[in-house]
């Protein structure tokens, strides 16, 4: 997908809005476990649900590694779904792998070639050849992490190194030099407001993907105050909990909606 | 594995070998092809050609994830034969994750119980709450990367920190005192002979993951000299390509087991 489709796409829903299926077998209703693929059956009802009010979606990898062949089927068959019926909606692989050069290859064709995500998420901590590998492909994004919004992200990211920098923005410095805000996207966590705007400062138009609203504290309209690009956006804010487990009843996917719905209402009000 | 299992498997076999399976299609004798599954019959062949000469397999996730269902199926199946025929063996899924909390949690679950590795390798960037949730597992291990062999090291991990150390000693400092010896080793790479016999000192009862020895130029005698913990061992020294792609003609098993051997009786004629 190119940077004008996204765009395009985000005016078109007043909305920027990533819904992050963190799917687990341990939280979806009850009622769904009886279905062959519970996880695939939860995932399609959500994305039927919440399609209209958000721009993509973010299936979290390690969720459906945990259930071994058969849950990499229902991720397979999850962003199938998703390209078939919803083609404008931006695809997420949710991977952070990191590793190099061929195996950076390998997992470049994995999720965006076999799997035909349109991004993946990827950890810097080997370097250069461990993230370059992700870029050159036409319509395909790189997905950094940057600064995240866990609290470890103090033990290595907020380091301070010698020349007076912090790890993180050494780190995407590099990083920055290496690809086209075409293809590169970082990911800065939501619950750090103030650090947000100014690393908006620093990546004046440099896609981010921000997690950390809802249940992880963040606020939608504090991203946008501190992190929107005007005309051009330059935010993907990603909700996964507080919208798809608004509900384990019966009532889950539109419960789902009404919580995207909510989400994209106050970054209309905002935008 | 506990560590004293593998300890008495390094010793019985004099061999610190890890083989690495990074089993690619492009690469694999032609006449495998026409097998049901190429990637699994070439796994199977490999191990039992080398399982005398080695302690360890590693495959790297990626190379099995880059054939999407298929090749989940075949690595699944390739460490279930390990585990069935050759249970001495550690099993490493050099996976590279780092990913937070509840998702650090199922990455645990997909590899360490429902694929049954005996360790995971993990990416520090993200901090404590992405590499402490792979710990406390009886009998399994999380192998965290500190410096490793590739060129993209010097990106990140060897940054210059305000405090005088690099980033990667910060790193390694941090994870150690998360973990004990028995579930924690560190990737070292073996292109840094200097820098491994450093890490040693500030390290001596903890193992090393090294890979780099062979096609990307470290010497196992070096890296033995640099690294061996007296009694402990405290090593696995790994090679993949320059083992499993020895031959690509029939003899290729062959070829594969001549290549370990010739690790080994250099291992063991510096132990």
């Amino acid at each position: 997908m190119t940077r004008a489709e996204l765009i395009d796409h985000i005016a078109e829903k007043q909305s920027m809005l990533c819904v992050g299926l963190d799917t687990d077998l341990d939280r979806i209703p009850k009622h769904l476990l009886s279905e062959e693929d519970p996880i695939f059956a939860f995932n399609k009802a959500i994305i039927d649900a919440t399609a209209e009010y958000c721009v993509a979606y973010k299936p979290n990898t390690a969720f459906y590694e945990a259930y071994g062949l058969s849950g990499w089927q229902s991720l397979e068959k999850t962003v199938a779904y998703i390209k078939a019926n919803y083609p404008k909606h931006f695809v997420i692989a949710d991977a952070k792998r990191g590793d190099i050069g061929n195996t950076a290859k390998r997992y470049a064709k994995a999720f965006l070639e076999t799997m035909n995500c349109d991004s993946i998420t990827v950890a810097p901590y080997m370097g250069a050849d461990s993230v370059e590998p992700f870029g050159g492909i036409p319509g395909k994004w790189v997905i950094v992490l940057g600064l995240t919004s866990n609290a470890g992200a103090e033990d290595v990211q907020k380091l301070m190194l010698q020349s007076g920098e912090y790890v993180h923005t050494a780190v995407m410095d590099k990083v920055h030099s290496w690809f086209s805000d075409d293809e590169l996207m970082f990911v800065v966590g939501a619950t750090r407001p103030d650090e947000l705007a100014k690393l908006r400062e620093k990546y004046p138009t440099t896609f981010f993907l921000v997690p950390g609203v809802g249940a992880q504290g963040g606020s939608a309209s504090d991203v946008i105050k501190g992190g929107m690009i005007p005309g051009d956006y330059g935010l993907l804010i990603n909700a996964s909990r507080g919208v798809i487990y608004a509900s384990d009843g019966e009532d889950f996917a539109l419960q789902a909606a009404n919580s995207a719905k909510k989400l994209r209402d106050e970054m209309k009000a905002n935008m």
